[in-house]
């Protein structure tokens, strides 16, 4: 409707139904009119606010949408429809890989496309704003979230974020697109010691340096909406955190858009001991700038209060109440509450074969090819190939998250490969994913009454062991697919050991007496610690979670129907003892390869490698591709000049291939130290068989600025090296100066 | 002299003059005057400096200081006394445990003793500044110099700081003391991951509450001099940080003593990139403020230059210099430049009987034991006893760092115990401490010429295993005296890993076939990952490096001629995955016992235990000590107020004991979220078999107060728990008001 309009309309409602807009609540409170149990009397609701309710959480489908939109219409005075809100993050119906594997595609125009096939689904199926992209930098594997982020990187994740918030909106005129809320403002990635919800605690220049620039550059590609983070930053949770919300979203970046809670965040912040009650809570959280109240009962119960005793100034809640309702209107709501979502369309939009085509590409780029010794892959389907382990014959290749997404519909890797192998392949479980109880019931939603459902009784493990054996022994080759439990990634899966399962482990090692070729597929949400996997076997293939037709990517891989071209977005540690490890740390004074002190005076581990397992950027593909006659034409240039570097690529093989050229700089002095390496450009680019290309950047003098502990952007004159090559180590270097 | 001489002296100096006493160099710069080799050409600096220079570094012993003190009387113009500094963190020739043991004692008192008996060594031997106390708060044990601190806790350290300060000073008056330079300032502990020299970043909030009142509580005591840390801090090196060293500790602190840099760390000014030449390097080292440039080319060669091309104020100079003159005026240095040294003095006072009483008793104290099955411990002399382990009969048990010290003065385990056991003792080496080649050759001064001092060949090794199995099946008990090698802790002994070497787990693992108890001595300079030996053996006593009487120490605690008191300052983490780990962490909004979430979605790691092995301030005794009817008198007190907390301690044991009483508060609610626990207070108490005690407790409200991101200390008024109890987890609670 026109502003006008809507103004009007605004201006018309009580304080209650104001109040009810920056209520959310879940699908659960709306199944059943009785209170005296069930989840309004275990959050502390009145009927009234489901009656108001502004938005709601995780209800999709376009019939129960509208059935739900119909309904809560016609209970809100002004017929005020509700936003439908979810997580969607790596798809809807069709799941992609997840938010870790897309980052490995270092393929930005990839993964808009994956974000817009997402958010078609998600329309037709009645939502209207997707919770993503997450685009927390993530520096430690122990975290579980890891899964949902694009990596460790801030150029890396600024450039995805742009991309998935442009995928996510860019269809919304048309109804066939999400609101995009970028999450989880701020630096939540940075959980200390890894663990899930602890604190985030660093210095301002860290923050705006490393932390901040995806979620601004999610901000600047449009996005209308910001979830804040369930943690503290500096000692003070987000959720009520003024100088974030206020000072940097609305002022500094004009951030006009809603900022929403996390899942119960504004609650707990009586929890932290940062509000002393549900009134403290209420009066900290709008005051710091909170729109919306996910799942918490304190909006609902205690801002109209606050308002009447004269503690809270009402501009607050109409101010958001106004964005909310401006967004709404924005989605034109007030004309179609169903938005994009058509009972009769979904089988024909939802997991389309085009959409799984795009799945498949995605997944495709996203595998990571680990180690291939003497060119074991790709493999020739003429071969007797054994395929053993837990992820044998497994459609859970998903991940912990995708909540809408149905594993039945997924591609096992036994499934992909049979095409091509045949008769020729065999397949084996071998073992369950974990054996060990507690493990098992550590994770959460396995309990004494379903856990047989995930642990096979003895015998029946003996059995499936002794069939893998026989299996391998009568191939030529081994496959293994082995990997992490679903539950063990996602949220509130934060690990404090890397290594895959003793079970599988043990049956890898039994394979390796065989003495035949072993090529392992590891799915994970998060870097493992595979050095003992690495060191036993010929071929390792980081398959992340790898989505809906995961088994038929990592078939095209094996096969060489697809020549691998995945990238690591985070690093691989050499041990957990590493964490936090990330190729973009501070110099020391007494750096390993550069310092005045021999033997033991250096900065490093005594104890085993410094450097991680697997670098940053790291990935091999099938053929062989070689950097040289790095070039800077203009080595000089000012703070407004750009420089043009430019790099020879040479194929040396057969294969055609995809490369990522990634360009990474460091500032040789400088008045904050600067860490060893920082990406600053990428191309992925196409090369032919034996195809030379020269590749170029120009890359402008701001992006060699940093910023310093008052959060000042700073580009300080000085000498500068300039990195390019396959991934953060193996690179060439040339040299510029800025004047 | 009198002040007025000593300014003529400073006004008759020329800048090169004044600025060698900025200079610091070590011994070998004294040794040869030919400078085309050896360290001042590796360090490219003049003769003229060594002639002016005005300390120096690790030469001790009464006639090689005054030798050298004399030589350089004469080639110094004026004649001006050079200072003799050292590293002495924990004794001098008579060791004591590792400060990290002597933070477990928890008795300040007893801790001032052992460093004025090191002072006394020290001066005696013409030392006149010690570099110590180290009272950097650390809390990852991954990192090596955790073994020079007193532990992970602010208050705990800064009590320690206040009495290892006094210890050093109290005698400086009849020259049996030493200038006390406290270290590392500031925040060096909190390197990021353990990795030794790595950079330090957090919140200013986190600094100021948690980090800096170790050293500012040694500043208060009287602390003459401070040392940087070679760390960055927020991204700046400290020794080039005006905000660290001139806002806070100058005028903030009103700190007026010496201020010198660590090793070398001016001239790594450029390997940070912080600086872009030696000259960059001095200016910006002295303008922060340091006074002292140690072991560095940096001052000497640059600070002229600066002063004569106008670039450095000469006041910077003048300052600096009349600081250093200061200090060795104040040491009377002018009038007896020998100090305290007196060589005949030195067997009467070094390493004396009382001292070494002192060393045990202070071992005694810090020996912290682990677990005591069926009151296994304390060992009737009557049993036959087989004592295995590379650490049975090992003199190395005063550590990396105890750089004056000497191995064949300790007491080892073995000799320890035969005292008491006689002929029902057999002792065995059973393994090697390390047997792992590269494990060995990564610690440094290790190297193919000298490995074989530490690896047995395979024919001993197997021997030495087959005899250590012989003597255990001959045993009623088996001793196990294991640990890390001496090299695994200390400066730049960072570990990723924190078990026990393999070879010794092995050999642990083949006694415990044989049924026996077993009780574990763990030797090491930081807590280990211990939880696959506790849970296989009877008893564990973590010993530390316990020093010089280490083995008379262990065997009293064995044969329960003492009763173990030492409380753990440091928690001992489940696995290195949980680092860093600490008892103090700020409170979630999802806490595993304080949730409105059940099952998954609270802060965890889902694969093990969440909390630590051991916590802090845990200990046993042999007797059995209970708390009971804590209450506090006036539960609403003011700002200015103090509470009154009294608890009853029961001993129900035939046992006499030292109890150390641990007083903790949470600030419920706080404008910043507040650890679940904070030290608060202590006393260490002494029970008489089946006494009861009332202990008292004044605390004065300030104490509850905590320091915001702008470093101001603020009192908030609210509601507060007090916790009091044996360790920071077996607590009872009360509540106080503030108002």
């Amino acid at each position: 409707m026109e502003e006008v309009k809507l103004k009007e309309l605004f201006s018309d409602l009580t304080l209650e139904e104001k109040i009810g807009q920056l209520v959310q609540l879940s699908g659960e409170f709306f199944q059943s009119k009785d209170i005296s149990y069930g989840p309004q009397h275990k959050l502390g609701i009145s009927s009234r606010t489901t009656e108001l309710v502004g938005s709601i959480l995780n209800v999709t489908g376009a019939k129960e949408t509208q059935k739900l939109q119909n309904q809560q219409m016609k209970l809100q005075p002004h017929h005020i429809p509700v936003l439908f809100m979810s997580d969607i993050i790596y798809g809807y119906k069709t799941i992609f890989p997840i938010p870790l594997g897309m980052g490995s595609t270092w393929n930005p125009d990839l993964v808009k496309k994956a974000f817009s096939v997402a958010a078609e689904e998600a329309a037709v199926s009645g939502n209207h704003v997707a919770f993503a992209p997450m685009v927390d930098v993530v520096r430690d594997a122990r975290w579980g979230r890891v899964l949902e982020s694009p990596g460790e990187d801030t150029y890396l994740n600024s450039q995805l974020a742009q991309a998935m918030v442009y995928g996510l909106q860019n269809n919304l005129s048309n109804k066939k697109g999400q609101i995009s809320c970028v999450k989880h403002y701020a630096a939540y990635g940075a959980v200390e010691s890894g663990k899930e919800y602890n604190a985030v605690d660093m210095s301002l220049s860290k923050l705006f340096q490393n932390y901040l620039p995806p979620y601004k550059a999610a901000i600047d590609a449009g996005c209308k909406m910001v979830m804040t983070s369930l943690s503290t930053f500096n000692g003070i949770p987000v959720t009520a955190d003024k100088w974030l919300l206020q000072d940097i979203l609305r002022k500094q970046w004009k951030f006009s858009g809603v900022i929403i809670s996390d899942y119960s965040s504004v609650y707990e912040l009586i929890k932290h001991g940062f509000a002393q009650d549900q009134k403290d809570a209420a009066k900290k959280a709008i005051n710091a700038g909170i729109d919306i109240d996910m799942k918490s009962p304190i909006y609902a119960n205690e801002l109209q209060g606050l308002v009447t005793n004269g503690t809270l100034d009402i501009k607050k809640i109409n101010d958001a109440c106004w964005r909310v309702l401006k967004m709404k209107n924005y989605l034109g709501l007030f004309e179609n509450p169903y938005f994009g979502s058509k009972a009769n369309d979904e089988k024909q939009i939802l997991l389309t074969s085009e959409k799984r085509a795009l799945s498949r590409q995605v997944a495709e780029e996203a595998i990571v090819l680990l180690k291939n010794k003497n060119n074991l892959l790709p493999l020739s389907t003429t071969k007797k190939v054994a395929l053993i382990g837990p992820y044998a014959d497994e459609k859970s290749l998903i991940g912990m998250w995708a909540v809408h997404g149905d594993v039945n519909d997924c591609i096992s890797i036994k499934e992909g490969l049979k095409k091509y192998f045949g008769n020729n392949l065999t397949s084996e479980k071998g073992t369950d994913i974990i054996r060990d109880r507690d493990e098992l019931l550590g994770l959460g939603f396995i309990n004494e009454n379903n856990i047989s459902n995930y642990i096979s009784p003895v015998s029946i493990e003996k059995e499936n062991h002794k069939k893998a054996v026989m299996a391998a022994k009568n191939a030529d080759i081994i496959i293994m697919a082995l990997g992490e439990h679903t539950l063990e990634s996602g949220e509130a899966g934060a690990k404090q050991f890397l290594s895959l399962p003793d079970n599988q482990l043990k049956l890898l090692d039994d394979l390796t007496q065989l003495k035949k070729p072993i090529i392992v597929i590891n799915i994970s949400g998060r870097p493992l610690e595979l050095r003992q996997v690495v060191d036993k076997v010929d071929a390792v293939i980081q398959a992340w979670f790898p989505g809906t037709e995961g088994g038929n990517a990592i078939a095209n891989i094996i096969v060489g129907n697809v020549n691998p071209s995945g990238r690591l977005s985070i690093t691989f540690p050499y041990s957990v003892g590493q964490e936090p490890i990330y190729y973009s740390h501070l110099k020391t004074g007494r750096s390993l390869d550069n310092s005045q002190h021999e033997g033991r005076f250096v900065s490093r581990y005594i104890d085993g490698y410094n450097t991680p397992l697997f670098p940053f950027g790291y990935g091999l593909s099938y053929g062989k591709v070689k950097y040289h006659d790095l070039v800077i034409d203009n080595d000089t240039i000012s703070k407004d000049d750009s420089i043009h570097a430019s790099v020879i690529i040479t194929n040396e093989s057969s294969w055609s291939q995809k490369e990522t050229v990634q360009v990474y700089f460091h500032d040789d002095t400088a008045s904050i130290v600067q860490p060893v390496k920082r990406l600053v450009a990428f191309k992925k680019i196409s090369l032919n068989a034996y195809q030379s290309r020269k590749i170029t950047f120009n890359i402008n003098s701001q992006k060699f600025s940093f910023f310093n502990n008052y959060g000042e952007q700073k580009l300080e004159s000085g000498k500068f090296h300039l990195y390019v090559g396959p991934d953060s180590e193996n690179v060439k270097e040339a040299k510029f100066t800025i004047v």
